[in-house]
């Protein structure tokens, strides 16, 4: 079931769920007849998780169907995110603090290098600091135009969110990222009649943007993607009954958590110890914890494979910290696959784990795995059925008819 | 992914794609305890693709529901055939090379044999030969009707197709086909409002036929099946970027295959060794090659349980053509089961084996068979998921979202 329609089930009680995202869990061998680098990492306390728990697949968006982090995440909350898309610049924006009102147009930027002609000769204008990038957003927040309210931040090193308020506009706008380097940046273009005068605002934007920034030898351009508007989803409270609260060192993660209504909440250090310390810390203000671990994406994305071993490893180490908090409900898994192979996002099944010790059938298998997950008891199901599953073994849902 | 969610994800890349379908591959034991024809065929060669590759079972159309050759079909090329009915006319006309127009009604034709009283003795005139059938055809061919152009060619044995074109035709219209002997042939029925002219328009055909065909002995009657109309699919090209290529013996499946935009292409002999190497004469003329073997469903269909084995064996035999061909993304399933205990299609989901060396995730499984596949890390899927599946593998999809 989806999220909209669980809510007549819904009962209160005293549970705890945690839902734990390594970002890009799942992957492949780097050759035939290899391990994945969930199977090679040594992790004996998620494989006795395994043993009492039960095991399954998850599919983020449809079979075959290579999921961005927004969607991917959406999915874990119980959307489909077929039927709710939300672009990536609202996510940006709305995880770095910016609000987002219905109706307000939010874009990922980037920070580029153009050459006279004006074609990017670097798409990441050199990987500029992110001290450089925030001194370059500061000339950007000089930027005025009639009738609009316009907010730009800086995210990280070469990365800005941007904000336009302002009457009718409409976020159905293609990304001006032309994706290689030798091409000046495409012009913002509407997908869509109602979004013509929007990308005309984003347009001039851009042209101010590139005189102000003129002068700059490293991100002399910028180009904008994820054009999106607030999809005004229905909150965690509303939807499921639960106080949820968010955990992650990353603000678009944090962006995605609070389109669901949850808290975001705030703490030192980026380890995963830190992450469950944070948690912790807040045990007994809230029923549900989103739990974000990035650098497994990370080193997937950098062909990392022994890398990524080891921040599973790191996560294996520290998950003690979880465990002896007794929650209901433990669930282990990533958004999707990143296997170190491919050097990308995927859309192989991701690994999914489920501890509930209380109301669980554990299956018959005893580590953590792709493999040993494609054979759980659990099956392969959509992501976006994760909300119910989670709130039965917690004991939060009456019976469907009599 | 039904096919039309597909297109905005579409990279083009140089990848080859296979899917080669044993007719009615899925089989039942005769007795319990017993193997199905797959497992009891010796196939080292699929075995060993099974071994590097991932195995999972397909539903045709729904679980329990038995599907005919066209839907089954439809469904392996990315349709959800419970959305899309076509009718068998059509893919047997097309397949025989008639031309089908958007508003023509296609039906298949059965020559049958009928008493003085006009009861059906024979369903399929003494399963006369295709030389006798021929004639038949030719005496069918001079009906002329006011306002219709008529198209009667013949298939093969007791078989032929026909094509009305016309204003304001409907295809609504019921088999003819009592599917017993010792009755007469039914009248062609709308099923709907808008198809009783032209039901009216075929019974007057199947009377004219009649008339002509008083004097045989074999084959003095007719019966219409599976009417239907083009149902303007999108092409191949344009659904999934691939060039596309179908290498088929019998006409339906040719038919179901131009439906899509596949070219069918032309070459001497019928055994996989043929098909396989006719394959290998336009490899580099396309993206995306479906080869359809047949006789494994006929052997289904006659209860040869033994015959069906060896169809299997000769395939494996001859599948070295294409594995040294290097394809991206090798599949091998069936449209459907065809279990030679039950001597007709069945429901049971279909073995289906994926083989992808560079992105896909191998599973536990080293053999390929039915309770091998019902185990295999691909889980069980519609059918109409097989085209996402092939392009991810492929390379050939962008992600969904950012």
């Amino acid at each position: 079931m989806q999220s909209a329609d669980i809510k007549p089930l819904l009962v209160q009680n005293s549970s705890k769920i945690v839902l734990l995202i390594l970002d890009g869990l799942g992957g492949i061998p780097m050759k035939p007849g290899g391990h994945t680098s969930l199977e090679a990492a040594n992790t004996p306390n998620m494989d006795q998780l395994a043993q009492n728990g039960s095991l399954g697949s998850i599919v983020p968006i449809r079979p075959g169907i290579t999921p961005g982090s927004g969607p991917a995440h959406l999915s874990l909350f119980g959307y489909d995110p077929i039927e709710h898309a939300v672009g990536r610049g609202v996510l940006e924006a709305k995880g770095i603090g910016i609000e987002v009102r219905p109706g307000d147009v939010a874009a990922r930027g980037n920070f580029c290098t153009l050459d006279q002609d004006g074609n990017i000769t670097d798409r990441r204008a050199g990987r500029i600091s992110s001290d450089e990038g925030e001194r370059l957003v500061k000339k950007l927040e000089g930027i005025k135009m009639d009738g609009l309210e316009i907010t730009v931040r800086h995210l990280k090193e070469y990365r800005f969110a941007l904000v336009l308020r302002g009457a009718a506009l409409n976020a159905g706008i293609a990304d001006t990222d032309p994706q290689v380097t030798g091409r000046a940046p495409l012009e913002p273009k509407a997908n869509e009649p109602a979004a013509v005068k929007t990308a005309l605002l984003f347009k001039k934007w851009i042209s101010e943007a590139e005189k102000i920034l003129s002068e700059e030898k490293d991100g002399n351009g910028v180009t904008l993607r994820g054009f999106g508007s607030d999809p005004q989803l229905d909150n965690y409270k509303d939807l499921y009954g639960l106080n949820a609260a968010c955990i992650a060192v990353y603000p678009m993660y944090k962006g995605v958590a609070k389109l669901v209504g949850m808290d975001v909440i705030e703490f030192e250090g980026d380890s995963p110890a830190d992450e469950f310390g944070a948690l912790k810390n807040v045990w007994d203000d809230y029923d549900y914890f989103f739990v974000h671990i990035k650098k497994t994406d990370s080193m997937g994305e950098d062909g990392d494979f022994d890398g990524k071993v080891g921040v599973i490893e790191s996560v294996d180490q520290a998950i003690h910290a979880l465990t002896e908090l007794n929650p209901d409900v433990l669930m282990i898994t990533g958004d999707h696959s990143t296997p170190a192979k491919m050097k990308s996002h995927s859309w192989h099944p991701v690994p999914f784990l489920l501890w509930a010790p209380e109301r669980g059938l554990p299956d018959t298998q005893d580590k953590f795995g792709e493999r040993n997950c494609a054979a759980g008891g659990l099956g392969r199901f959509p992501a976006y059925e994760i909300p119910a599953l989670a709130l039965a073994h917690a004991g939060r849902l009456r019976k469907y008819g009599a």
